[in-house]
């Protein structure tokens, strides 16, 4: 998605330690306009693959996984990063490392909304070494629901989460590849 | 919004410990058809107050954040419950008691997405005893914006916090008011 790449060079900046900060458009401050242009493009890549509800963690990830939800006319699901008393009956869960914030968290998804039979879109908005998106495939596993791809809006391809993804035969769509980054500039996957 | 009164009727529920349980539709997984309802219903409500950005705090009142700020063509901030590796520079932060977990936590927002000037609307899902709306109008302050207004998405009127707000002269909005609420029935403010 070229938008996606302009938007990334106008206003993303690249922070010490491999941060990538889009917090002026796409998490922290949200663009309204372009995210109704985010949840059309990850519609329109999906929109042959039958899916019945999309599966965020929180917080970043849900703001693109609704704009998606309300495109493909499905619920959207979000796991939440521990468990809050507002969670009650079975739940499932999955052990996670977060790279940006250098620890290890447990995402949790109530078992009532995750269900065998569902075909699950995975939506995050960043893809790096995968390891949101490998909790969110365990979370599918662990309800009997089909995942039927992941969909990032920016991927971090020299960490390689999502070739890895993509090896294991999912589809792995992100809205722009990132195979470079320094603090001088970024170059993006042909 | 006869709607909303009508959704909790018959997809809520009550938990001990006086939690509305309304993950099936507004939070953990979200009916995004309805999503777009609300969208549209917070955004005629403030429709004249010349809103210039909407700012809401993780987690569950992201979803609906962004609905109304499509529909009203704004930019949505959310502020975090605490300052995470990705928040760099300024940052506006305040105290806010958790009613959900029991729980205090520092809402944290980046001084850049927050303007003198700005006409902001704070949206959240609850509106309870208010200390999350609290934590939001302090963020505001120490922004020198200017808050138009509050909408909530079920506000719990028995709990006081929004009647508290209007009478300070602050524009309410609540989609659902319930004034009376055990585990054998709700009962909607008129």
């Amino acid at each position: 998605m070229k938008r996606m790449e302009e938007m990334i060079l106008r206003y993303g900046s690249v922070l010490p330690g491999g941060i990538l900060k889009v917090g002026s458009f796409l998490n922290q401050q949200i663009d309204t306009c372009f995210l109704v242009e985010i949840g059309e493009e990850i519609a329109r890549l999906f929109q042959h693959d039958r899916v019945t509800k999309i599966l965020t963690i929180e917080t970043s990830g849900i703001p693109m996984a609704c704009a998606a939800g309300v495109k493909l006319g499905v619920p959207v699901v979000f796991a939440k990063k521990h468990q809050g008393s507002n969670v009650d009956g079975q739940v499932y869960s999955a052990e996670v490392h977060s790279f940006t914030h250098g620890n290890d968290y447990r995402a949790v998804v109530s078992a009532d909304y995750l269900l065998p039979g569902d075909r699950v879109l995975l939506v995050d908005d960043f893809l790096a070494s995968g390891n949101a998106f490998e909790g969110l495939l365990k979370l599918a596993a662990l309800a009997d629901a089909q995942v039927v791809g992941c969909a990032a809006a920016i991927e971090k391809g020299f960490q390689g989460g999502g070739d890895a993804l993509r090896a294991r035969g999912y589809k792995v769509e992100s809205l722009a590849v990132i195979d470079a980054m320094t603090e001088k500039g970024i170059v993006f996957r042909p």
